[in-house]
């Protein structure tokens, strides 16, 4: 892995990161890859599990906001009326997200029957992301095998760059793939982290913004990059232990998109853009919970701190994704530069 | 007043109501009209006051729900965004909504500086119907001295049926008003209530339904009233003790669409309807809050007592709302006949 | 089959259905299940196709509403960002989802590549109930033989009741299933088709209605059946040929909860409630479409029909799904009645 | 008025203006402001008008989008239920939104009364900024006088910078104001316009970024300014003749904040930031409609460039409502910069 975008000298805000400067900065969170890459087939999976125990049983506090709804990701409803998250949440690529889906239910499945959790309903989450140029997408190289596999991976110290669910994305007319940063608030002496980690496939390579300085430009001047549409998509999935309730969490995540926007997305019609974010503030156990539980809510003004490290945190993931990232070479021959080169 | 529906023996669903049978039964709310009955204005103001302490100072949980967005109800982008309720709840007609929200907001300020709390900003909410048929609605004949003298009438023994903003009101082709009703919950050994107060304003007569049997083709028979749409609107304002967050208040409140099915509504185009609730159960401090607090959330699966009662309240308000208004004499000279009547 | 509930002298509403009284009366619409009876499975699939051409290739303006989100539908996110349906629609049990998902796909890209249509994205829409009273959900038993066989059985005149999607289904404690239904509207001497088919798995036996009147309560007291929560869901999904577009079409399917609350609902917590509806009046070409098309919208007064349409098409739909099923054995040996008995 | 942004140099992305760089050059479109100045007072009332017809008897496409709810914008949830707009937009502070509403009411009663246009209900829509820092707010000194001088006052050449809604605001620690911009985009060789007219009243003065430039931070290390939270709210108002629908119309507006982003916002909690957007494309008569019209549709992939002209003219708009104000004094004595002082 290539060294990181803040190792190359680009601070991006003034919030400052976590240990790891990963979501897994979060205390409990680890994340997990497998990666696909057999034949004409260029993919993989990528699993964010929120916390050591079983979600399902102990569920945590979630919100979901759609930015843009070109896309596929499935278990936002439940999560939108609920306010809960039971589920690991994997990421993949478009037409994957069926059989994905039902590797996590096997999945829920065999852990709730090893750890005697009755289990006859249950909410997968799955992101895409459209790696077609790429990858063979019609084949949907990721099943059970990979799942497991991810997840059995899965710690705080995980790869990024064109890993996982990262392998054949693109950002920016460059190559894409997984993203990760963190941020560090303190609130009246307490200490708590936000984190984020993106799959990221959208944008322009003309568009992209380097800390708002017009890079993509002088780029594609250099490559004498041809002009292609604004497709793909972007997976946002936020972590944060900080005591904040469902609605809350809504007003933080959707903040993300300005991190997207300084990078310079139009967010493309074609672009599907998610955000997916939960706290480990608090549990909701499945069976057993007392009629009346109390739930910790942030003061309204304080919010303010994680907005702007959401903010700061995506759009650091995203030039992440992309500098740990290796240059690829499509199907038809051409080299998919990686932004590594150019700074 | 007239007698109610259930004095008339005809019992709306299993739960037993509160001492009152109103949405002042729920400790702390309290309802005030002010009737204008001057020249061709047939119309008024109805005021739910949350809480007897400043709603701006001490903010409630609270939700919105629109069902049908045909209408000018104001507050509710603030209430979506934060959970929060700092108004009195005002109910009037549809051209008088920025006079009572003004009247809202000067009741507001006179409260906050007689009580030395800063006030820059104020969110007051206000629903409204459409009294035309009745009413001279172009004359706005509601201003701050009907919305003070509201406020200054309000208790919990408040009447019902064709009064504030329930004078100008028509409801399944006969007389419309302010109706309310409340049920009493009881969750693991403890007593909550939930009420309701409704302003009635929509539906065709053939459609009404009493407890299920088809009273409105009878009554239109009788009365060979010739066919008119759907026009109007309902309010519905719902009031709780219960210890939910404003997520779960907003699941409850859009079950009061339960009720309005059952008295026959197809929810017509031309009928605007909205549901706000709020909870008592906890309190927001504007000042002075500590940086984190907690906030009551009921387990998920005993909202199904709240749903309903909340249903069971609907159902039955409306019907109060028609059996305790006098006959009205429309413009044209014809009669505007009571449910009353045929009951 | 056993006899629908209008042959038996039950009439909802006032207007006429369709010659067949199903959602197939809207033309181009067909429907086919597969019914999986093996072991300890007792589920299926149904599946919905908008029309005889690749819905891929050709859209249809399409809206859904989630009325309880306690569900796992897929497909919704990109139906309400662009207001289009490009799949079959297929329903199915709640842990099955991500198999029929990827079945839509295999499906999709095996028709496109027979019809050298270019495809790299899909969106699947597949809906949910929870059969596992009568079914082992665990178990997953639809896969790809099962959605192509009910693909190919598609035609109009297809059973209802306790068949595909609606195998393993409970309703009001009785046998739940597939209904449907359909309702013809004149307008301005224009004939219009609305029609829906529901996958019935809600409700307390307690609370049934027959047309208003309470047999629920009855059967219950015969039955001596013991209380049991509102579980389950059911999936409504509208069709019709009427002019309208994706915001019009989401206002008229949402009355369908006014049908589920006439019939006894009080959409309680653990009941997944969505519905999803199309338009079959315009068509939107995947390529080779002009830049600017136009699309027909109804004049909204005229809305009021179909509104009143969609309701009297879930009560009935949801009572021939009960009628039209036959009594099963849950798997702890009890009878699980079926409604065709009390009747 | 100062010079704009443009004319000094900075240009803001890619797409050329039309021939005003303002709203009103969309067809149709004009806008008149009011300014109070008197005594404490120091705010005002900027209002558009969608077309020179009246727009009660031919409503016009519209949507709305809520990115920040905390704010009192009147009108929404009737454009976002029937997706048009009936009403001229007015723009004025936070606790004038009531009288303001009520103005238009007048407004429009007059004019339907002599344009013999009978009006029973009627969806005013306003817009607000919290301009207490340099105003006294609680004296709400706009009323009917001052929105009608608003309206005849109104053409397409209209005052930039601290006038109207704008006198009081403050945005990124400098004067705020009204802006505005515009962008023509050719589809298929055609010619469309797409603009937007900003109040600027929010963020924080180490944040501002000047086409990606942290000019913001400069600017408060010369000026020593104290910390100060992001309060305040920005309203952006987007009009077209792009032939879009009301769910495009949407996609666009919610676009606007891409612009918000680059200019260094994070969307704090205490700012309002709402988008309400028109197309110009086609009109709905109130009365004497068809049963059936058409209405234009845009191939969705041509949206991209819509999406690029809302974000350019938002990041130019809010620098022109900056640099176009002249510098103010606080109530306190303090100097409240401009922009202009500083490019």
């Amino acid at each position: 892995m290539s060294r990181r975008i803040r190792e190359r000298g680009v601070v991006i805000g003034s919030l400052p990161p976590g240990p790891g400067n990963r979501i897994t900065d979060v205390p409990g969170v680890t994340v997990g890859h497998c990666t696909v890459r057999e034949g004409d087939a260029c993919t993989g999976v990528t699993v964010i599990l929120p916390c050591p125990e079983n979600p399902f049983a102990h569920k945590l506090c979630a919100a979901s906001f759609v930015w843009n709804g070109f896309g596929k990701t499935a278990g936002l409803v439940q999560i939108d009326e609920l306010g809960r998250l039971e589920s690991p949440i994997a990421l993949t690529n478009t037409l994957n997200v069926g059989l994905v889906q039902d590797a996590l239910v096997e999945y829920m499945l065999r852990r709730c029957q090893a750890e005697g959790v009755k289990i006859t309903s249950f909410n997968p989450v799955v992101g895409e992301c459209n790696d077609s140029g790429l990858n063979h997408i019609a084949r949907r190289a990721v099943g059970l095998d990979q799942v497991l596999a991810a997840i059995d991976s899965a710690g705080t110290d995980f790869a990024l760059g064109d890993v996982g669910a990262g392998a054949g994305t693109q950002c920016h007319g460059l190559k894409g793939g997984i993203g990760s940063a963190s941020r560090v608030l303190e609130i009246e002496g307490q200490k708590y982290t936000l984190g984020i980690l993106v799959q990221s496939n959208y944008g322009k390579l003309e568009d992209l913004r380097l800390d708002g300085a017009a890079i993509g430009r002088d780029i594609a001047r250099r490559l004498a990059a041809p002009d292609a549409p604004d497709q793909g998509s972007i997976m946002m999935i936020v972590a944060t232990d900080l005591p904040v309730n469902e609605r809350q969490l809504g007003r933080i995540i959707r903040r993300a998109s300005v991190g997207l926007a300084r990078l310079g997305s139009y967010v493309g019609h074609g672009s599907g853009e998610v955000m997916i974010g939960f706290t480990t503030a608090c549990r909701f156990d499945h069976e057993g919970a007392p009629a009346v539980c109390s739930q910790p809510v942030l003061r309204e003004e304080l919010l303010d701190g994680a907005f702007r490290a959401v903010a700061e945190c995506c759009e650091e993931a995203v030039l992440d994704s992309m500098v740990c990232a290796a240059p690829a070479r499509l199907p038809e021959g051409e080299i998919l530069h990686s932004l590594d080169e150019f700074i």
